[in-house]
């Protein structure tokens, strides 16, 4: 094949050829192993390069700052990448220039915007072509130069997924403040509820060597706006906040200050007492509001933008104000007061349950919360998780959600899929976390949705945010499975903007990470969609909740039962018995609904009106109920566990059909994957069918093949190794 | 540049220029990053690739079996990276091909040396240049397809390091059978004393998911002639021989067959007592014996080359055979009675010392041993560290070499740095390795080194062996640090062939992995032939040994007295007081040195004659003993010390030197390992002058620069997080 050519060219031609085939070898040993995540910018369709190239090929950027060289570098990373040559970068504005880069500050040419980008804030930007100097450009424009690197991976997006860039005009500003990854890695590298590996931070040669890991973590992050990252666990040691680790921790605020990342650290309550050798932690204590005072400003000291803290108190067993008969308000308040004076906030979480086991384990977090309304200083957030239990393949939406309107309350999402299969499971969260910010919380009339209050717009509040609990690791890939990757990518744009479609957000990531083809797109969109429902169908269909192993949470333990506390367990939540099953949180069981607005409440606590995917969370039914497909309860049930494990099928059945339409190496670890999740939900309808079985008495509906083991079989089942595990 | 190419080419060089712009953008995405180790396969100076590719362009080579694959899929990625052009690979043997591989099996054209290559062994290979049909071949034959692959590694060696292949005559058997690595790797992926992140084997994903990394570690590992891999650690969870981690351990062995290793598991020796449900696991119990029998019977039926059991037995809490009061033999015996009718082997560790602490436990091994020889079954085989305490820095050679000539001794060295600064500091242990294998027993009179015990030739085995602990990981690069792959690579040449020279596998290994100029491959080895010495120097010189931080082994720690029992501690060691230092292991103290050989026991055991490096090994000697230097034994301790800080600045100016010879990313990786090296030689340094000089209270010798803090500061410090601690 190559002979005609190598006559044509002489020895020059020759040695290019060579260098070819030479350099597509060497790419080979560096096959597609997912650690370009959705920054891969490989070559465009050539006819589209060229019509990008003629509109991009001189570039005017500045490098002055360290964000401004960040923007270059990406954008000259990227342009080599998708287009096959690097642009020409010019620091300064000149003639001839087709894409302009910068702020009022940075660029002569952008002096005229700057009103309009005032109006963007400090992180908006501006992508607009425009006639200036008689000739057509492309201005990536904003009011700082963060702006400008979002701007820069805006524009690498829409090249990445073919968006023509004629009459471009694209205004964007973050809807939320703080768009925050929260790591649950411990000091040893270990990660709580991580799939993925070890801790991306190496704390052993932190600070002396700073793994270029850190910088391209900070480029996908950037790549989303997502704009905080707390290092540590929520499950804090009071050792991350001495000298020696705070060098540390320093040290990566440095990698990662040019992409617009502060870095912000969970504290253990009880610091003072461990570590400045303190009698008390009460937050009333002068001594110990002196010990914070201080430790914030050595904090300051190493880390001049430190982003504030993160706190897990009188939860699980982590120490909190209320060892001294303080309130959450009081334990927040004291570190808030602490930072205040370096503009640092505190994220202090509602996840809370008390050492007594309570009635009704979702009700607490409300206890404990809405009479504190209006309580907490100004640079204070409540973190609030989606739901009122934990992370569950699906639950309704949390009751503070509205119910604190003089308060700041951001959300915690789990980006890593304690519940829902770990890594291997293929389940694109956007769904759920679109599902929990489109809900109405009706606390102010119709379309009081969770993404408003979040948001501030709904009560006014300036201070706010998200934060999703990270499943990156030190897998080659970051997440642990190819689709992983999705959920940090959903993740960070819905950070950015919690009014986005899961769907649309999935198409930019499908097309970014595995190919621009629309039928690869649409295939892969396909499946993803339809993962969650799978997932919650094959594991707790129809509201049923909280019905994995003990511990480690992998693998179906409805049976679990006993043990130190029965909020723990999963007959506790299911309540399923010969009769009926389900959770009555109505006015005649705990009466969880009435923590809802009236609105929400009426048709929760409704069996009529309440939707069948949440039915057994708020009520017992018998299992003869009948269920809107005229089915009984007991058939549907069954009925859902078998149609989760189709859609798995469903989804073995496009990833063959993908074979070709994505290169081999992830197309081979996904399907592995795929087989690994069909026979694992296959596990969890047969054990749960065999379990539930056991209490309803009930015959299986026609056609439902019977659980090929007895139930003692699945009951059996030992992982003691399964990954995650707290500890 | 490119324009005079553009106009001579048309639009098909254009697009040549274009794709190699494009493919070299891309290359820079995936830097060196030491992943490849020493199969870098980077291209060759032109005038060598020139002359190599008209003696290599055609090829023959079977495709008819796994091996038979490897060795040509190994050869194509090698020259294709080498010489910029894959081989044209022929199935069958024809006229034209420069080089032919196979076996007299395989190809008719090697029929003819048959009887050559029978004496070369089941693995040994020739590489011969000859005429074949009155043409120049190139010939890589074996008796076996698994020589073919050595044989194709071999020569891609020669490649990598510029050596002609004119009148090539290479002869080659390995010296050893068993060339093991040994993973202290724990079920939950925790690497007892790793330093490279966690274990490569994904136990939650196999054996559904194959990870490509576990091929490029069988062919790393064929790259050397390793031929086996203990996949658990020798601190062993029985659950490894259960049957759905057995199911996963076969997994490994079909990706490692083709590649010549079979896989060895740890075995815990009350397996049949906690699998089992057996009352007792005593050896000699008809029950345990049956056990054991239908166990192998089991691992076989699903892994037919299954290499055999690992057992670390009665040492450091671990059950053992002397729990029933039977011997070693006794239990070492019943695990190979087991194994015996599968061809399998016993691997029994000798690194044992009893739970009541012994007047010196360098004593204990050769006492429990010794009189055990020849009460072993052939197919057992005693694994002996090198010396006869821990893998120190420096140890004599283990009393047990040429002490027990009736029974097959293999060694167990450690490639992992537990106490030689982790991954961090660059210690090539080649000559540590070289060291002990060149140490004379005198078993047999002069000459009798160790390499000959293990050998077999000293004694007449065939079951002969080496094992080193592995310091492989998840880690990037696989071993934590770059220059870590080198004593990877030094083992795996020394288990070939016990006989090398450290320098020469230095000069290999530093062209391969680093670059084939000879400039950066002399400053290279130099630093690496000094690295030893240099943290023997600043970390225990003169003999001394384990100094150590308890428990985790980071860092200095020679006032570590207390805690569970003495000879865990470091006053235990080197027992210095106001007059003195060192261990008296003479006839007048545990007089050790009378496990030796009379002609190695008068030299140790001399104060005289005894080399100064194992000095205070062996004897407990005045402060103000004269040295050969003329200095006194303390002025020289001290200035060993700071000598050892003064190399690690050594190696240090060197690296700086080799910038733009190496790759940045490697070359910067390194350099911030050198500093922390530095920094923690310095520590190193100061604790242990500071701790050593409250004890001699003598002045520090003219110019040395006293520690700039006060021993109570380093007796202060903590690192609870130290990697690779026991748990």
């Amino acid at each position: 094949m190559l002979t005609p050519l190598l006559r044509a060219g002489g020895r020059r031609l020759w040695l290019c050829v060579a260098a070819l085939v030479l350099l597509t070898s060497m790419g080979r040993l560096h096959a597609e192993d997912g650690y370009a995540l959705w920054m891969r910018y490989v070559p465009l369709d050539a006819a589209l390069a060229d019509a990008y190239r003629s509109q991009l090929g001189a570039v005017g950027a500045p490098d002055q700052t360290p964000t401004q060289h960040a923007a270059r570098e990406e954008l000259s990373r990227g342009l080599a990448g998708l287009l096959g040559s690097a642009p020409q970068l010019h620091a300064d504005a000149g003639v001839g220039q087709a894409l302009i880069l910068g702020t009022p500050q940075s660029s002569a040419q952008l002096a005229p915007y700057r009103k309009d980008l005032e109006s963007l804030g400090a992180e908006g930007y501006l992508l607009r072509q425009t006639q200036l100097g008689g000739r057509e450009v492309l201005l990536v424009a904003a009011r700082e130069d963060i702006g400008v690197l979002y701007g820069v991976f805006h524009l690498l997006r829409l090249l990445q997924t073919g968006v023509p860039l004629q009459g471009l005009e694209v205004r964007e500003s973050p809807k939320l403040k703080l768009r925050l990854l929260n790591h649950w890695d411990n000091l040893d590298r270990y990660v709580e509820r991580g799939y993925a590996g070890s801790s991306l931070w190496d704390w052993q040669t932190l600070p002396d060597w700073r793994d270029p890991r850190y910088t391209d973590y900070a480029r996908a992050n950037a790549s989303l706006g997502i704009n905080g990252t707390v290092l540590n666990n929520v499950n804090a040691n009071a050792l991350s906040l001495t000298r020696p680790y705070l060098l540390k921790a320093a040290a990566l605020a440095e990698v990662f200050r040019p992409y617009g990342i502060r870095v912000y650290l969970s504290t253990r309550f009880s610091a003072p007492i461990e570590l400045g050798g303190l009698k008390t932690a009460d937050p009333l204590d002068p001594a110990v509001q002196r010990w914070w005072r201080d430790k914030a400003n050595e904090i300051y000291a190493l880390i001049p933008d430190f982003g504030g803290f993160l706190v897990k108190a009188n939860s699980e067993g982590q120490p909190g104000p209320q060892d001294y008969g303080r309130s959450h308000a009081d334990g927040a308040n004291l570190l808030g007061d602490a930072l205040a004076a370096h503009g640092g906030v505190v994220m202090w979480r509602a996840f809370v349950y008390a050492h007594d086991v309570p009635e009704d384990r979702t009700k607490q977090a409300y206890g404990e919360f809405s009479g504190l309304d209006g309580a907490f200083h100004p640079n204070v957030i409540v973190q609030v998780k989606n739901g009122p239990l934990d992370f569950q393949p699906r639950e309704p939406l949390h009751p503070l959600f509205g119910a604190m309107p003089h308060t700041p309350l951001m959300m915690e999402l789990q980006i890593s899929k304690e519940y829902l299969g770990f890594a291997t499971h293929l389940v694109y969260l956007g769904p759920l976390y679109e599902e929990v910010l489109r809900s109405d919380t009706h606390a102010r009339g119709a379309g009081s949705t969770v993404a408003r209050v979040i948001d501030g717009s709904l009560d006014g509040h300036a201070l706010t945010g998200i934060a999703g609990v990270a499943n990156t690791g030190t897998d080659r890939n970051w997440t642990g499975s190819h689709f992983d990757q999705a959920n940090w990518y959903a993740f960070g744009r819905l950070a950015w903007n919690p009014h986005q479609s899961a769907r649309d957000i999935a198409k930019d990531w499908a097309a970014m990470t595995f190919s621009p083809d629309p039928a690869v797109v649409q295939s892969i969109v396909g499946m993803m969609m339809a993962s969650r429902e799978a997932a919650v169908d094959y594991m707790t269909p129809l509201g049923l909740h909280h019905l994995m192993a003990r511990g480690h949470h992998y693998g179906p333990g409805p049976w679990v039962a006993g043990g130190p506390r029965v909020d723990w367990t999963s007959v506790y939540y299911h309540r399923a018995d010969r009769d009926g099953i389900g959770f009555d949180r109505t006015a005649h069981g705990s009466n969880a609904v009435a923590q809802y607005a009236p609105a929400v409440a009426n048709v929760y606590g409704d069996l009529e009106q309440v939707p069948e995917s949440l039915l057994l969370w708020f009520h017992h039914v018998p299992w003869d109920h009948r269920m809107h497909s005229g089915r009984s309860l007991w058939d549907e049930l069954v009925g859902r566990y078998s149609r989760g494990v189709r859609q798995v099928q469903a989804m073995q059945d496009s990833w063959d059909g993908l074979k070709g339409g994505v290169d081999a190496p992830r197309h081979q670890q996904v399907a592995a994957f795929l087989r690994i999740q069909h026979n694992e939900a296959q596990w969890w309808r047969d054990a749960s069918v065999a379990y539930f079985q056991s209490l309803s008495g009930r015959p299986l509906p026609a056609g439902e093949v019977p659980p090929p083991q007895p139930l003692a079989y699945y009951q059996s089942l030992q992982f003691p190794f399964a990954p995650g595990d707290g500890r």
